[in-house]
């Protein structure tokens, strides 16, 4: 059995929630990374048994026992990746010790904006002034901001799929704010674990439909960003996202306008500029479509441009794996970002293909 | 093992084509049709072989030697089916005799316009003067026409999907004919039988791509169906296809701008009453969301049509099973017609589901 | 919508249990059947709603409205299928009139024995008297007693794939009651609609595994009907059940060995001169492998036999639908009997392929 | 881009057949293996192009660009993975410098005995010499061997998954040489990325069958080793394959005769007893039965054991990743053996799930 102790040296971690799909992602991404050891591993329901019982996919490794969030000795802790269902997250936070790093993957910390939230989700906003210390943690956009935070809100998977490519090109006037519409699909695992009967295998395997059309709240998530990198205090999105029947994987398909006086090559080098230094973000060259086959386990987001002069109509195609770049694996970018650890380490597994 | 004679009073039909994708599926279709008998099915390179050979699934049932398109005797023939790849129906079809009623499945009748197919292809067309008999067969559209024509041009999959939602709201005025942007999802079967990489199990499964961003060769046949509608010579419609890892099925989903004199409830309108009497054709109820699943195996296609207050964005999602209503079955609609059939004779199986 | 009173001279049926995968497959095959008329279709938990409110794909259909069980109203009712969970049917089958035919999808009459079906369902058994009523649904088997029965427990799927090879080489004493070891893969609908994380597409999709290893109570389903059929009291079968990430489709590869008097010639002469004039079952050509995806859909069953000289083992390799042949198809074909209909009737759409 | 030359220290490799699924899948391993650098790719038909114009999933690597066979300069090669198809290894490797380390991932070099190799594969051997010095490179086998060789035969992945849980029960005399039934199933990509029908995504997905049922080509491989490790001289195998609609696993289930002197615990011993310090081979606890889900993307194998009572059957399942345990990954585990590195380097990547 691996011995979880050759980390000795390493900053323990606790996995809050750790038994979701989220969760399970992190486990396997801390288990490679040389600085990270886990600590402690919480599921209130489970308390007391070992993750093995429910994925045996871990078998191999020695982990601890589940228990249940109030008994984490923090004592023993410094960082914290919070994995529980949105709503949950403001109160389990409140209670975690000023020293311990925090990302939370929830969107409990995603709107600086309280009242936007509260409409979200419907729901009194528990922790207000976390909330202000908090950073909206899409690494390659707030850096400088995340090394110096305690507590990163981890961003939604299709919001990551589409503010990368969109924030440089609206932060640099280049596209309109108008007339933004987001066709995004992604796999299954985007809807977690919970039992319903559109997750079942009988009803997702070879179909395809939209889902939430007009009313998803991820909508809400993308525009305050976009505002935010904007000067405009208004920008809509339209923004359908359709159940791919994938485990894992994001295509974003996103219909802009180009301002007058830009053209296409403007986009393509904003975005270039932007993330050639970047590890885990590609502009791919002429003609090479976007597949989310070609992410599929890793952190990378890849981004085609494409100008349709037929009709004039700018297409940018994005693709993350929604459980890696969408989730966990930014999750462990951005902590390496906050503790001043390489930002790649741990992240480095290649992609699964075929 | 099932007897093609106890169709001894119907039509003798003839499959051109037969060992593709669209051709067994006219075989299993016609196979349960109370008024056709399959006489004569050709396959030049498997030409003296039975279909057995190379689909088991069709071994409960008698049927023709496969033989060579030169070689089948129009002498017994009423009616045909063409399902070879586009460039070789137009030679084949003028060679057919006068009193024999055809659908060509292929794109080589679908343009009217001589010089646009042949930009759009790449080759001159053999046929101009059969070209000019042809008719467009969107049943639900050019019913009539298709009544007193002998020859169909069956409508592409993609086209289908998009053309059956925005011709009555073209036609009518009620959206405009700019910003008309189609982001659609098709299974893999509309890639056909060729052997390719990208068609590889291993290449689709798990995953999902766009493809042919900016050209792809249905958005001409989309475009010139919409200006013949309208009384415009140009509409400009960007075309975004995407292939799902799923074996049948198509959604589209099309994102229009309603003119200023009309509201969300005249795109409903007009849709129900254009289709309500429609056997094949259904426009949903407020909230529900087409799905793939909901026409597996079928002839239908649904029709779902959202407005976004938020970002004053209509939306209208189509689905239909690209090898159905998307290809044979819409091919047998058309026959029925043709021959003074009941339209949906031959056409009622049920929706596979799951 | 489509008028299910064209069927007005038709049989009236009732669906119990209508919102389940066999109640949802009997409605699609009854939907195409000339001679039935779905009268009545209940769900408790749904009582009130319209089954379009959960399976779309159904929206074409003017339905009945779902019931309680407790409310149906057998004055209209000829025929029921019944398709509760075990354990329900048999209150529930107590209840009807004596004049409606009865075929049960459930496990509640499929044992002569009521010890053996009280120690493998560890229940009692409430319908003991009925029970002496009841003929075994394997339709190619005991069709003679059907036609004479008001009752028919319809065999479950796995058997259903394993007797139909089985029975008539056990009955004719060619091969050995000994060493059967059957190995069989069945689609997830086999599980039917319940929510569990193991039918969740994350956990079914591009993977598989075994379960209910030495303990699935299909096992002795098949033994009972093996012993009955031969004139031996034991007959020991080795089962173990996998899953595949298929919606339908069932394949038992069956290892058996003949005995010393026979050859493999007599295997095959047997499983031909019973089935060669059968409808739904055929026996496959020498070197034809049976696949899943020649039945899909359909009601047939394929059977391969093969002998490998180098390790003298006998195989036999069988596919049904799981849905069809391996419950709802099954039931009809049964009830045609039972009702002196073509046993055909209603049966014959094709196989979807691909 | 991410440079290779990270590895200067490190061992200069050459993928000979870079473009097949072993090819980039030890691409893959390779890149994240701290000891190599992959320093020349191989593909006659690609030369002079570059890998990522067929896999878009390495644009973010600096990869060697490809190169003919022929073209490899041996001077900067330390190690040799040679992925070509069976046949074509044996005079390429005849041309390789003796002081390079080679792992042949394809048939030509697994049989000890030159003649069944070619009565199997039915071709002349065509470097005799060579095979005296291949040992078979079952790692958890024949680990001291290999430590000392220069040319590791890497076996075929249905073997792996048969050969690990029976070598040591065959060599310690617990189960007898008759009457062992494989019964295996493997995911697509153990086919290669060839074109053919049976390969296509349309005839795969949402599907099962059987295939070589009687004269697969990995029996006598199998059947060569159970020999060799035991001291019969004749054990007969029935081995049937069948192909899953996934993209990596085999899940093997195998049903085995206990001797009369033994019992299953002493079977469970055994493999306990011989895996219990083994980092990738894993013996599960009573009553988990294993899926290839909890392997794939690594290096595991996963064994578990049951009996049934009823029937008197022990049955093994075992569970690998084809293209990991069934190929590269093992065929790194043999390197790192061969040229003293730390068995496990590379070979850490957790289980992709879901």
């Amino acid at each position: 059995m691996l011995k979880n102790e050759i980390y000795k040296e390493a900053v323990n971690v606790a996995v809050i929630g750790a038994t979701g799909y989220t969760g399970v992602e992190l486990i396997r991404l801390l288990l490679s990374h040389p600085k990270f050891r886990i600590a402690s591993l919480t599921a209130d329901s489970r308390a007391g048994g070992d993750i093995t019982d429910i994925f045996q996919h871990l078998n191999t490794y020695d982990l601890p026992k589940l228990v249940k969030v109030e008994d984490v000795n923090y004592n023993n802790i410094d960082a914290v990746f919070c994995c529980v269902p949105h709503g949950e997250s403001q109160s389990i936070i409140n209670n975690i010790p000023e020293n311990v790093k925090i990302c939370d993957l929830s969107t409990d910390f995603r709107f600086d904006d309280v009242e936007l939230y509260e409409e979200t989700y419907d729901r009194k906003h528990e922790a207000i002034e976390l909330q202000k210390t908090a950073v909206y943690g899409l690494t390659e956009i707030y850096r400088d901001k995340i090394k110096k935070t305690r507590l990163v809100a981890n961003p939604g998977c299709y919001p990551t799929s589409v503010l990368l490519p969109l924030m440089p090109l609206i932060k640099d006037g280049i596209i309109g704010q108008e007339n933004i519409i987001v066709d995004s699909k992604s796999g299954v695992s985007g809807a977690g674990r919970t039992l319903k009967d559109s997750s079942l295998f009988t009803e997702v395997s070879d179909g395809f439909s939209a889902y939430a059309v007009t009313n998803h709240r991820h909508r809400p998530e993308i525009e305050s960003q976009l505002v935010k990198c904007s000067n405009k205090n208004n920008i809509r999105v339209s923004f359908t996202p359709h159940l791919l029947p994938i485990k894992r994987g994001i295509l974003s398909t996103i219909y802009i306008d180009i301002k007058d006086n830009y053209k296409l090559d403007d986009v393509k080098d904003c975005l270039k500029q932007k993330y050639d230094n970047e590890m885990f973000v590609s502009v791919l060259g002429n003609n090479i479509v976007p597949s989310t086959h070609d992410v599929r386990g890793s952190n990378f987001c890849n981004i085609g441009v494409f100008y349709d002069s037929h009709s004039n109509q700018t297409i940018i195609i994005s693709v993350i794996d929604n459980l890696v770049k969408g989730a966990s694996g930014q999750a462990i970018q951005n902590m390496n970002v906050m503790l001043g650890n390489e930002e790649k380490e741990g992240l480095m597994q290649g992609v699964i293909f075929p």
